[in-house]
């Protein structure tokens, strides 16, 4: 792009180098920006820095928090002996927002990928197994990815929960809900079969 | 989305208002964010609040600059003769991107538009004739776009302009380039062969 002055330029690089956002698109978000208040403008730039700057890890599940705790872990209506071990904050999201779950959460922050260098020490497992020590768990929901990565950290905190005695168990995979079975690919029709259920 | 904390709401709604981006795009490039510096992410916030305070119009182009003229204004190997008048700063870079154009610029900042309330007075004819009646012009190109706002503006222009005796041109209309004769629309095709050329 023949940016002709310089603070529109800035701006626009600084959106193309999000993920998804190309030269086209970055330019028509920096030209949403020109179109914004001086107020508009510094809520906006806030929100950025406020979101760096204020955010932490809780100190309990490894979610993300303004404050000592989330939100989840502080909820007392939340069932606190079951926790879900997951991957990222936004496969926290993703079930939380299917509403179906009432237990907490354990944000491992990464899963285990020896080809770029991540080490089961790089996640918050250490911090999983001292829950497990200190709080009373009954159940460990695994809700790792089901690519190699998620597979090898379950199977991973398998292990390292076993002396435990705990209930371990991981999601159910299987055909997608209002997909017809003949669309479904070879191994999640497998596992589905596999993972056949009393109707 | 189910956002268990305040400041990355905040941010994901900023996002999500801009043009193009719709919620998973939006917590997508939240998540971008709070993977930035500090210092990244201050820049980040700096290129937003910079681009609302210090962009302001060309004085003599009506081009966004942070200077009192633009650098095409500015630069003395720009043929100040011929003016291509568009609707958009985008419409300029644009035509700035071909590499085929040495003369200067006019943004009107709009097009006529009634059913939108934009009238002639909204855009910057007015500066536009200040510029015809006091530079040594030669020629204007009137680029505003092709449809029915951008032909009404240059219709209008284009009578304003006649007491002045210049050479008032129009970008030539016809089949994009590498476009095959049969798929080209009946308008664009009924142009491009009212507007032939000798071969």
């Amino acid at each position: 792009m023949d940016y002709t002055s310089l603070p529109l330029k800035r701006l626009a690089e600084q959106f193309e180098r999000m993920p998804g956002v190309g030269k086209v698109s970055a330019q028509r978000m920096a030209f949403y920006v020109l179109g914004l208040t001086p107020d508009e403008a510094k809520n906006f730039a806030d929100a950025i820095t406020d979101a760096v700057s204020k955010l932490h890890r809780c100190s309990i599940c490894q979610n993300l928090t303004e404050h000592d705790t989330c939100p989840i872990c502080e909820n007392i209506k939340r069932n606190k002996s079951i926790i879900c071990v997951v991957g990222t904050v936004q496969d926290l999201m993703a079930v939380e927002k299917t509403g179906e779950y009432d237990g907490v959460y354990h944000v491992l922050h990464g899963e285990i990928s020896p080809l770029n260098g991540i080490g089961p020490d790089d996640l918050t497992i250490k911090e999983l197994l001292n829950r497990v020590k200190n709080e009373a768990i009954d159940e460990i929901i695994l809700a790792t990815n089901s690519d190699t990565e998620g597979e090898t950290t379950a199977m991973y905190i398998q292990r390292l929960l076993k002396p435990f005695e705990l209930k371990v168990t991981r999601p159910a995979y299987g055909i997608p809900v209002g997909m017809e079975l003949q669309y479904a690919d070879n191994i999640t029709l497998g596992r589905a079969i596999e993972g056949r259920q009393i109707f």
